[in-house]
């Protein structure tokens, strides 16, 4: 809250000293979006804009500014939380503050936690996207509403298994039996590791993606990662947009650069489905289509993706022209993935 | 099992008696669904198709479906379970009986809980989609696959509350301290009332619909209403696709009309949106676009929609060509919803 309230209190020393209120962010656009090598993830460069209120537009921006700090400080000191959704209808009765679309908010929100270095979890801001579930030999203690909960992620949940709350901040790990996470992009896939018991034979916590992962299932993946030193696998269909959701988790998205820091997991590792599976086990398979191929090519360009392991892998699959799913090695028996695929991959990647 | 297998031995029966192999069912078009005033759900008429290896078209049908049937019974007998889609896969190695895509095998499965009248939750076929959440005052015993587990949905699960699972057959509701069900389209309203202690005051059970909900939720909420005799109340938003959920939940869905009596709720009430609360609370609201006024108007011809009460509010929002949210109500204060527009609602529609 302090540091939120200390850009109020910038604007008023700036206008006590007879200057005209301004703030400085990094700019945000992709030129200035650079991978950081050291701590492998994406982050804003080193270009700034100033935004003064010497016109009615900057002005007007700041207003909304001083509008949203003032209601999240009211959050706060009651502590009550909101949905960015209710946020942005809250400024309904801002008057001129009032904002004129929901990305309006929802990219000053934005500035916000780039300015304040804080997560807007923190300011009790909400998203509408659900967290994903966990399924293991796991111990927690969620904080929550009602009192604080202890639950095992296996021996105290249902088949669905324990839902990621919005705010990972109020989770504390407290015991585990495990010796790796292993993240799936379907539920399919998630449901199939439990049913084959994968998770008690290999000391698995298993973890439901639910595609593109949430803000809060990125930061859950993260803390397994440095709190209880596990190693991460994700296991995503074999298409260049599931090898973008490895990437998101692993080294943060464009989108969320700012961010990067407190959501990447660099040491998350990719499973499959590689190219190269397809070929070895001869998957049921689709032709690529020209967004996949296209997608592709920009893989072999994007940073992230900038290793011999990649490259080949990548050409390999634009050589063959095909894409698999997950799911596709269930034409070789419903236990095939868990008895002999995963085993022999986790083996090579020296997981067990 | 039985009812699958007896299709079987329907066929061989009429091998062994010189006769063609047939199977009748229902004929799947629009024109033979038919809306039931006395349960009040979709149901199939009393057209049927019969389908005769007499042709190798109709012949690979049937061999799709013995295959299929075969299938099923192994997974029964070992008390596996597995995706529709791993079943498509799996159907890789079934020589002419193989599917040519996902659509056809879901088809066939459909058929299939036609024939049997055996949802396809009973065959172990797992959907995809996930169930939706609850919290509240509600204890359950789910049977897992990992053993028993006792779960009371707001003191033994975390802030996102219990995680419904897709076989629903496996619950059992024990024990509850609630007046009725309130069930909400969106993640943010969800959160909202359980912040607002809406469930503690009111003695309401919450469930997040996730937009459009999944046959497991809508199975939960016809057990909530038939086992505790629960009212259930649907809260959306204000616009005709959110109409479209309440219906699905109440009467079933053209799609599914062949399981309307297992999945509709009958007795489920809407909450709003209305397009009169738009009005009388001077919502935020958008301007119907041209998809949402065709919608509407097909709303004013569907059956579901055949009351007063419907064709009055359908009307009033063509005639204002607005549309809200729930969350609009945030323009009122965080407060708005739980303290004053659902105690009054709820009074008016007779449920405190």
């Amino acid at each position: 809250m302090d540091r939120l309230v200390g850009i109020a209190r910038q604007w008023y020393d700036q206008i006590a000293d007879g200057e005209i209120p301004s703030i400085s962010l990094p700019t945000r656009t992709k030129q200035n979006i650079t991978y950081d090598d050291a701590t492998e993830v994406w982050k804003y460069g080193e270009k700034e804009s100033t935004r003064a209120a010497s016109t009615a537009r900057s002005a007007t921006h700041l207003l909304k500014m001083a509008y949203t700090i003032g209601f999240l400080k009211e959050q706060l000191l009651q502590n009550r939380s909101s949905t960015l959704r209710e946020m942005y209808y809250i400024s309904e009765s801002w008057k001129k503050a009032k904002f004129a679309a929901q990305d309006e908010s929802n990219y000053l929100v934005e500035d916000l936690e780039i300015v304040t270095h804080v997560e807007r979890e923190a300011f009790h801001l909400r998203p509408e996207e659900d967290g994903a579930s966990i399924f293991g030999p796991l111990r927690l203690r969620e904080t929550t509403r009602r009192g604080v909960r202890e639950i095992h992620c296996r021996d105290d949940v249902g088949e669905a298994g324990y839902s990621i709350p919005n705010n990972v901040g109020n989770v504390d790990l407290i015991d585990h039996d495990a010796k790796f996470v292993i993240a799936m992009e379907t539920g399919g896939m998630y449901a199939r590791l439990q049913e084959n018991g994968f998770d008690e034979e290999f000391g698995a916590i298993l973890v439901h993606l639910k595609g593109q992962p949430a803000r809060s299932t990125r930061r859950m993946l993260k803390k397994l990662n440095e709190d209880l030193k596990l190693p991460i696998l994700i296991f995503t269909d074999g298409d260049p947009w599931s090898y973008r959701i490895y990437a998101s988790v692993a080294y943060g998205s464009i989108k969320s650069a700012h961010m990067s820091e407190l959501l990447a997991t660099p040491a998350a590792q990719f499973v499959g489905v590689q190219p190269s599976d397809i070929r070895d086990y001869d998957l049921p398979a689709d032709t690529l289509s020209e967004q996949d191929v296209a997608a592709l090519k920009a893989e072999l360009t994007d940073p992230r993706f900038a290793t011999d392991y990649w490259r080949e892998q990548i050409n390999l699959q634009l050589s063959m022209g095909l894409k698999s799913e997950q799911q596709a090695f269930a034409a070789r028996g419903l236990d095939f993935v868990t008895g002999e695929y995963l085993p022999k991959r986790l083996r090579e990647m020296g997981v067990v």
